[in-house]
């Protein structure tokens, strides 16, 4: 793996060849990109749906119709599509959860441990509910595991597509968004391009080092 | 370079080595990590303050300070710090200079090619603008930085400490963001772990794959 060449070449895919699978061993590092992404106070504020079927791509293709319908092949003919969605809240016994799996993975070594951790993590939560910004927040979060999906498909030699063109009403009532508390953030496709795929021939373009970059 | 390996064991660092310095071209790598994230219509909406200099994270520490003091320390022992930022808008002689950009790096093959990708472009910021949630798009599309630049630097061999606990207003007046039409997103401390690192020592803590994945 040559990150450099990676991060030069890799490219926003446009066409999938649907006859390519990402073999499973490879899905599952995908899915441990997702899972062992950073979030703020070990929040991991996000729920993650997993569309290998041609069902289940469907379903989230009902979300690319009208002016999204640009991206309704590239759900429809990905190997595997991924619903990245953000908690709209994070209720007491939310983290009640995290403090009872972080002691469970042996991140305490007394009670005050534990006290500790899950009061400074619920002085950030009650930080953001004062700002009433709890689910921008989250979202933000869920971003930083886009982050590592993209870049661990890149490693990994898979195409992707990241996608927030999509219905977010229509993909919220197709999942039963809504009631488990939870808003779409982007879709990922994820596979292997086709030849149709004119991204793939053209060159990357950046803003210069100069642009965005200021040393202080 | 084991993917899943670097996933499972990068942590959040506590305490710096002030010390060890990350090499030059280690450092070029991360930023180019930066600077080819993907984004949104790429556009890009970004500008990113890097301190190598003890004047420099003494700028950067001024905003970790009160309730945020405990931060302090890792931005100044620190080899690099970065804070990331996004702007605020994104006018059309802004979406003029990506259309320039696009065509130097030779993505148009004619003059209609680049109409459409212009048009495209503005019309997802258009929605935004409508939608009045530009800047916390912009923010997000950060968010995907910042998870290029924490995964390559576990690639790299370098430790990393993300962080929301700064005083965004303090921030901003030090680096003259507001004139410069950009709001932090987060601060990024990267270097090399002290013995004092407690967090090295612990294991990682993540929900069960049942809790945050659904297959469909």
């Amino acid at each position: 793996m040559d990150l450099l060449h990676t991060l030069k070449h890799r490219h926003t895919t446009k066409a999938y060849d649907s006859e390519r699978k990402i073999p499973a061993p490879v899905v599952a590092q995908l899915l441990e990109a997702l899972r062992y992404s950073p979030s703020s106070v070990n929040s991991q504020p996000w729920h993650f749906f997993v569309a290998d079927t041609a069902e289940g791509k469907a379903r989230i293709a009902k979300s690319t119709s009208g002016t999204f319908a640009f991206n309704a092949p590239r759900v429809l003919n990905a190997s595997h599509v991924i619903v990245l969605s953000a908690r709209n809240t994070l209720p007491p016994e939310y983290l009640q959860t995290l403090a009872d799996q972080e002691q469970a993975d042996g991140r305490y070594a007394d009670a005050d441990a534990r006290a500790l951790a899950h009061k400074g993590r619920s002085g950030f939560v009650g930080l953001h509910e004062q700002a009433g910004d709890v689910a921008t927040w989250t979202q933000k979060q869920t971003y930083i595991a886009q982050g590592f999906l993209l870049l661990s498909a890149a490693l990994l030699g898979v195409d992707a597509t990241p996608m927030e063109g999509f219905d977010a009403a229509i993909l919220s009532k197709e999942l039963g968004l809504a009631e488990k508390d939870l808003s779409p953030a982007v879709i990922v496709a994820l596979g292997y391009h086709s030849d149709a795929d004119f991204n793939a021939k053209l060159p990357k373009s950046r803003l210069p080092e100069k642009a965005i970059f200021s040393h202080i």
